[in-house]
């Protein structure tokens, strides 16, 4: 951390403020310009809010140069994580196609989703059944029957299932489910963060909509910091001006993220774009640039779809996808790589 | 709303639209061009998904052109509303003037300041005792201590107080509090939004980051469609690409929400600036716009804040900024002027 | 400027770059950390193009901590530059309130429109004669006939003129044009920047749709560069996800200009919102944040006008918000207020 | 389009409107609802600019159905354009890539550069002889100077090239360079747009920062519109919230414009990431998107180049990725694509 002071500082203030950081374990490197003094933090500084120290007197500026966020950082971990969902493992080498409906309808729909998409190549099985929408008046899932539903599925097919969780109160029901989601409008519900945090389960963390890199990978080290380091994490697209999508996939957030962190990433094109067409070339792009899994919508009738609906694939696109991604597979970028 | 077909269209697939729209009290208008035929519908469309019809393979385009808000809208309810916070009116044409720490920190620190911005004009006391941080690592607010101070802030001063709420599990804590804040960060967590619409207390609603504000209304709408019908709104700064400021105040927010709905509007230059010295001239520009109240944060020692400390003015200076909004007040825009 | 090399540099390119730096006449202080060193650059950094020292292997980041513009900035300018059009001077205390018609239509309309804003309280007209449109089958102005009509308007009603300008080479055609208008879009017309600042004629510069207030300095600085110091900023409205309003009108832009700069800065609040009924608040409340002029579209019959119609007020309306700014002006934010 | 008319409109009025669109060949569909009564306008509706119908009293609102351009539209144009560059095809099924160092510096560099591109696999030299520069203290380019050693490299080894012009006005100078791009600050630069238009050559129209899909399109309608139909699209990255890549690069441009238009489109992953790191996976995810070329910066000393280094590759690294991109082409989404 760089604090700049302003010219003519008070010196009484400034002992105040060494003093402080000392007591913190930070040592200060002190460079005396004409117009300006540096201080130079060093040591761990993430236990330090750059807001206390900006708001002394003396402050023109404070400017972060490590991280503030540590247990996610590869700097102090190297190798790939990998995330085990029920023996499947995520990261490192290994690529999961995730599948299933936007949300659980009815026992028939999902079960019959859940076989297409497991012969299809799907690995893991998703729907939704707390669902969030921006209106009152839109379906809001079966809740707790829908939770019922994908684990009958998940008995059917063998797949493991992934589910969203939108109430930290609600964590009781989530049980039997493989791994926990946390959707975008959630990245920053940090109640529901720590709570996960103390559970023994994976958690597919997805990017706000409106949330920069650095504060996703703050929000994994909310779960991080209290125990559970199973998260992968998840690019669904961002809020920009464009109109001709429903959001804009930042897919160069796969290979940021992969030199940042050490955490597994995937990438959702159906909520990325909101257009099904959109979904097969940003799958595929996606997977090219290194992610290490894919959430796929996909319905057996896109037309009857109590949501999302526009965004979902049919059986046979998906199916057609899932070859397609398995021949491209082999020649994604990997961070190793000599490019 | 105007549902586009598509060319050549399927005419067994119409009929079943035009039955599912007959069945939901909706009439039809139908328009035959020769690029496109269009179908105008009549009736409540706010029960209407439209990701429902713009699934289906025959449709091209649908638009809505009502609302998707009922409640919180002008149009169903002309006249103001006024949301009563024990005996003090926010809205038609009472502003009140919120002001205090962003965070509580001990008994000492928010008695003094809630007795030195009474005295410089506030109406209502604002207080963080739960704080929502990007950073694990960062002070996260003394809780449920902090709530007891408040609550004992209130007591020696009389003045209401508000304070933000983070997990719907957390509201029997509130009882005493009253007016609650939903934070921008929650402003789509429904889960709270409905439990706070299930409680007897005015809410303080947030516009989240990188939201709309046709969603910061329908959030308004899911509380209001529980029953509590007491919103207050608040804009506090979306997110761009500027980087000069925190976030970009909106204050054209406050004449369209006016415009859009009968509910009263504040505005909290403090977030939606970042600098102390930016608060003064926005909190201006938003009473003279029209906004029916400002929230704004003090801190008696601004240097030592836990959170949040270069956008806090000393009390002095709030003291100097109440006395110019009180002679502004009386020139803002009213939505009935003719200009 | 402050230069961070990375851990275990190069000495040979380390001793190349200072050097490098040294011929550059600047000084720099170093500072050993353990985990980083850090060089911070003193003298006239301006000169010093940062991705040329970023792009050094041995070098992890660069920061700016003076600003990359000095004709501009307030730091060496303390006092408001006034700047002159025909004898009006905008900025210190003065305010000037220009309006007009978007468009140039005909005589008729303009020498209509000129007489009606004058009587209303406008000092000087704005008219376009080039009009950048998104769309080449959308009007594209009366061109050298505008001009000539906007001559004979201001000979009428002896009110000095502005327009915009969109090409470098069209410049003869604006010899007696009082100020001339660069447009958003051409706000990084680079060689339409340095042309306009080698005339002696006072320029008003459009902030872009997606420029950072320090970028409009950059260009203002451009212009500054070449000899013409005579500048007017313009805040106009940025891209942001909102639909709401055509743009979101920054009025932060205002105060922060003012701190950085001692240029005049205007708001135009009818380009800003898109709607007429949103440019009387967005006026009062630019006005009340301290700009020194409003920029404001006048049809005299705002339905037929031949570009942007639905953001011009009519001469009735324009007069009584004329009025309105008069009795606000008195009130308005200086940045040596006490607050 | 469709023509919302307000509840109670005057009847006069109304039959203006009709009148006014009659006499531009437009037929209307009219449907009577309770709240709202639509025309739908069919015909050719890029003539009609949507703001002086909005600008009506009796107009509620006006939406476009029918995409405002025509010629760059797909659907007056099935098969995919294919531009030619000396001979050189770019779109269908040819896939150009399109490399060189951003600034030309010196005889020496670029020749250099330009036989090491060509090794690798370029088929196309790029160069910047006239540099756009936020600054006016960077470096500026070497302008004819720069365009004279283009022509040489070309001369040496025989690559086409490419080059930015930065005003109208400079177009003689660029007689003998075989593609003339426009860069994106320039994107709305209409006059140069309307200059390029009556050219005989191909041109190169990056996407500005903050523009979206459809005003490039419309960028490029203006160029069609004055004859020149030779215009290849590229995709550079826009302006978002986020901070750690310099732009946002948009890959699911690729395939929305692949749908609206028949013109070529390639990416420009340097400009769009900012960092030689991001450049490789990026240009893999283009390509396998369906993009038709790629444009890429490489530099023999990225240290020392006199602009935008840090986005820059070495020789060896993009031999690497042309390699790479080779073997992964075959796989590339193309529009038929049953998926």
């Amino acid at each position: 951390m760089i604090v700049m002071l302003k010219k003519g500082y008070d010196e009484e203030q400034f002992q105040d403020l060494v003093a402080w950081l000392k007591a913190k374990d930070i040592r200060i490197h002190f460079s005396q310009g004409v117009e300006h003094t540096i201080l130079g933090l060093v040591g761990d500084t993430t236990v330090i809010d750059p807001s206390l120290i900006q708001a002394l007197d003396i402050v023109e500026d404070v400017r972060r140069i490590q991280e503030p966020y540590k247990k996610a950082n590869r700097k102090f971990h190297e190798e790939d994580s990998m995330v085990d969902v029920k023996g499947l493992k995520i990261g490192g080498e290994n690529f999961q196609l995730i599948a299933g409906p936007c949300s659980i309808e009815s026992e028939d729909q999902i079960l019959k989703i859940a076989r297409l998409v497991m012969e299809a190549g799907a690995t893991i099985l998703r729907g939704g059944a707390f669902k969030p929408r921006t209106s009152p008046y839109d379906f809001q899932g079966l809740k707790e029957e829908g939770l019922r539903l994908m684990l009958k599925a998940k008995e059917e097919t063998g797949l493991p299932i992934v589910t969203e969780i939108m109430d930290a109160s609600h964590i009781m029901m989530f049980e039997h489910v493989d791994m926990i989601q946390v959707g975008a409008r959630n990245m920053q519900n940090f109640e529901l963060l720590k709570t996960l945090g103390r559970v023994d389960k994976p958690v597919l963390l997805k990017r706000g909509l409106a949330n920069t890199i650095q504060e996703l990978l703050m929000s994994a080290e909310y779960i991080m910091n209290e125990g559970n380091e199973n998260i992968v994490l998840c690019e669904r697209g961002i809020r920009t001006f464009e109109t001709a999508t429903r959001n804009t996939l930042d897919i160069s957030a796969v290979p940021v993220l992969k030199s940042l962190t050490h955490l597994p990433v995937i990438v959702d094109p159906s909520h990325g774009t909101g257009s099904a067409h959109l979904v097969p070339p940003m799958a595929m792009a996606a997977t090219i640039a290194g992610a290490d899994g894919l959430l796929i919508e996909v319905h057996n009738d896109p037309a009857h779809a109590l949501c999302d609906g526009p965004q979902s694939l049919t059986p046979e696109v998906f199916q057609s996808l899932a070859k397609r991604i398995n021949e491209i597979k082999g020649f994604a970028f990997r961070r190793g790589d000599k490019l």
